[in-house]
């Protein structure tokens, strides 16, 4: 009888441990990746953000052209915050939705609201965005975004 | 020697027959697509257009809502042209870059050139945008419209 009870006992206060070696899942995966993407834009930080881009990553941004490949990218990412000296993000939230993951490429869209106080206006910039995301899942197991195009979203 | 000379010779007479029935490399599958998908926009084939969507599509425009699953893009489609009536397609140019194909998915990007005859004004309306498009093969082996966001293309 108490070899069986010791089982269950060790197993249940195993749990934890397993709990945090396990694996996730890919919808956990695409869940964690998008949690590292809203925080490194709340914090404004460059160097986290192209961090998740994969090398051969395309953004496609409204009334531009594509840009394309993780150096463009970082270099656009970049001139765009060197236009916003001073400026501080207040607030940026990222809910995605249609997680879709087959293999190695997932894709999903968001909804994002960013808040940013600009340091010569007494309003701050409040914008809603909708994003199409692609990812791809490297040979080094991490997600990276392969593709992404954004749009204006709706005015509710 | 003879019976040497008579096989390729019948291989290389079947060879247009082989052509035509050999199935398509995944390449080519989009790329068929995209032709209809192209087709189907200058002819304002609604009923054509709906027919390449996947049952849970999702149509992301900008400034709305996003529009989910096959009947509710078909009903949007019936709306945008019920608005136009006496317009007439004179160009509808589709073009696709980065086509990316893992398993039974797909995505690329596409920019469009639409040059389009409004009954009520002189000036048609010619417009320009990119699109990013994930597609799907179905188990009936048919590529379908997944998610499709659209923004305005750059002004070149």
């Amino acid at each position: 009888m108490r070899k069986f009870l010791i089982f269950p006992l060790l197993s249940l206060a195993a749990l934890p441990i397993i709990a945090q070696t396990m694996p996730l899942n890919p919808r956990e995966e695409i869940e964690a990746f998008n949690r590292k993407f809203e925080d490194a834009s709340r914090r404004m930080d460059n160097a986290a953000i192209v961090e998740l881009w994969a090398d051969d990553g395309i953004s496609l941004l409204p009334s531009t052209k594509p840009t394309v490949g993780k150096k463009a990218i970082a270099a656009f990412i970049d001139s765009v915050t060197a236009q916003m000296k001073g400026a501080k993000m207040e607030k940026f939230e990222l809910e995605c939705f249609a997680i879709d993951v087959s293999g190695d490429i997932a894709s999903e869209w968001c909804s994002e609201h960013q808040v940013v106080l600009m340091p010569e206006s007494k309003l701050p910039f409040d914008g809603h965005g909708k994003m199409l995301l692609v990812l791809k899942k490297g040979l080094d197991g991490k997600w990276h975004l392969q593709r992404e195009m954004w749009n204006q979203g709706d005015e509710d």
